[in-house]
């Protein structure tokens, strides 16, 4: 534990490599990496986190890092940190190889700061640890996030979630890929762009989003524990003249070419936009609502099944857990059985 | 509650409506729907469960279609039913067309069932409730269940795993697919299909799949709470001659042409063979465990967090998550803070 406030003290100072160390205690779970979030909370909740998503092929990763080389020449010069959620095979250490690649295109500027996370064995946990991450990052100083994920898949849909901004990307000519966009993500994208703009097919494919974002509605799904927890929040009191409940943000679509860094501004443009709309209504809040809800639900859910199955005895839980696998009883009746014991 | 009762009664007599109108109630989460998983619940753990999952473009509908046909071939003529986790958007209704489309497809044949999902604002509940959907169709007596799922996000990962023997599928020339393949996926194959193998490039996509299946190990990641209900669970005892613990299944790479058949007979021999090694090890029985973990616990981490906010203050849980909100405490501490009001 000595170690790990070293490490804290370095890292607000600004010390890379104190906070890789921190990152990673943070990762994996470890004792340390709980006391680090711990001791950094006070300082969260600054960022602007932006979620970069979209399939693969759209050049995705060519935009964000495009992206933050153009963010870093804005007057304030924002420091800015890269989380990229890596599709590569969560065993074979393909993450630290993109990591590898991707520091050289971004080499020599001290003010970004980029980390890959492996998809290992995280199963319903991915999101948890990114929003982790992100926290750390934000209590270290970086000004913007960028989390980049890969797929449309829930679980991405859910990471990119997190954040304040979502950028969709998509490029022309995929039609299979339009498909996989329609996956729930159009309805959690606050920014369209079609990358690759100089592709045949660019016109289509803008097209095609625009009529597909006229039919899209956001969801409000939250589970009812979470929602308990999102109501117990303050919501901030809006002054009169900001409160213009019924402003509707309608997501614009960017077209862009990565390489070239065209439509580059424009993106800029978008995003600026997009947080001061976020700023003058209740987004900027309720975001981080949804995320502290986000996290206490774990959190209680975590502890209270672990300390209530500690506290049954092995013999009890067997007898139960075989009456179940010999389908004598059903899920609902083991529980009903395992909570009279208490 | 009169009414599930008389649908149970006839989705036991193959009523093909009784058995929708089950499922609908299932899908949703109705007390009707509880009461259905309930009762069927006996009748369970007896389907073999196929996950068949991969990118849009694969040709992946149209396998699992004719795979359908092929296996209704076989002497015993299986009654199949297929879960199609379907890709379009979650509130355009897209499910129900696709059905429409497909229904077409198997016209007649009266021992298939068809049931489409939408992944409708269901963040993190999508497995579930696929998993839900899977034992209402084991108990109505369908041998064999096709869950077919889109992409390879890790809650698909999470969908596919479900099933006995996962199968992904692969099209020549998607250089882009191939990294999505790596997202977590291939380490729960236990076969892999290049469809549309008339197309070129089919001998390097499957050389490349066969490279990359030697560098693949599969993950045994489960939560705390789980591993410890998983372990609370009965391992049959195997019989001296069947007890090849050390067998090793290599997931075999099929090619196969859907749309005309082609490598059908091949990939249903595969699937054969994984199944024989399911039971002669304890494969078999090792997935119906992690499955009733996995149930039991969701149903016990549901519970404990209801009961325990339910019976919370609200003006007790408001004052510690202001204090949240407001970075005066870490969520840890808020924790702490809930618990010792007990």
């Amino acid at each position: 534990m000595t170690d790990i406030q070293q490490y804290l003290e370095k890292l607000r100072a600004g010390d890379k490599l104190a906070l890789s160390r921190v990152l990673t205690h943070v990762e994996n779970n470890t004792p340390e990496g709980i006391f680090a979030l711990e001791t950094l909370f006070p300082q969260t909740g600054r960022a602007h986190m932006i979620g970069i998503t979209g399939s693969p092929g759209t050049g995705k990763s060519t935009l964000v890092n495009s992206l933050a080389m153009h963010l870093r020449k804005k007057p304030e010069s924002p420091r800015i940190a890269i989380i990229a959620v890596d599709p590569s095979s969560p065993y074979s250490g393909g993450a630290l190889l993109g990591d590898r690649v991707r520091m050289r295109d971004l080499h020599g500027d001290r003010g970004i700061f980029i980390r890959s996370m492996a998809s290992r064995g995280a199963l319903g946990g991915l999101s948890h640890r990114t929003a982790a991450l992100a926290q750390v990052l934000d209590a270290a100083g970086f000004e913007i996030i960028l989390i980049e994920t890969v797929g449309a898949g829930q679980s991405e849909v859910e990471i990119a979630s997190l954040a304040h901004t979502v950028i969709v990307v998509e490029a022309p000519g995929m039609g299979d890929e339009i498909q996989a966009i329609k996956a729930g993500i159009l309805e959690i994208a606050n920014i369209l762009v079609v990358n690759k703009a100089d592709r045949p097919g660019v016109e289509n494919s803008t097209r095609a989003l625009r009529a597909m974002l006229q039919m899209a509605h956001p969801g409000d799904y939250m589970p009812m524990a979470r929602k308990h927890l999102f109501n117990a929040l303050e919501s901030p009191t809006t002054a009169p003249e900001q409160s213009q409940e019924t402003e509707i943000w309608m997501p614009p679509v960017v077209q862009t070419i990565a390489t070239e860094g065209n439509g580059l501004d424009e993106l800029m443009q978008a995003i600026e936009d997009h947080l001061a709309y976020l700023k003058r209504g209740q987004g900027w809040a309720m975001r981080d609502k949804e995320n502290l809800a986000l996290e206490m639900e774990g959190l209680i859910r975590e502890h209270l099944t672990q300390r209530w199955l500690a506290q049954m005895p092995e013999a009890r839980l067997e007898e139960v857990m075989l009456a179940l696998q010999q389908r004598k009883i059903s899920p609902h009746q083991a529980l009903e059985k395992l909570l009279t014991y208490n």
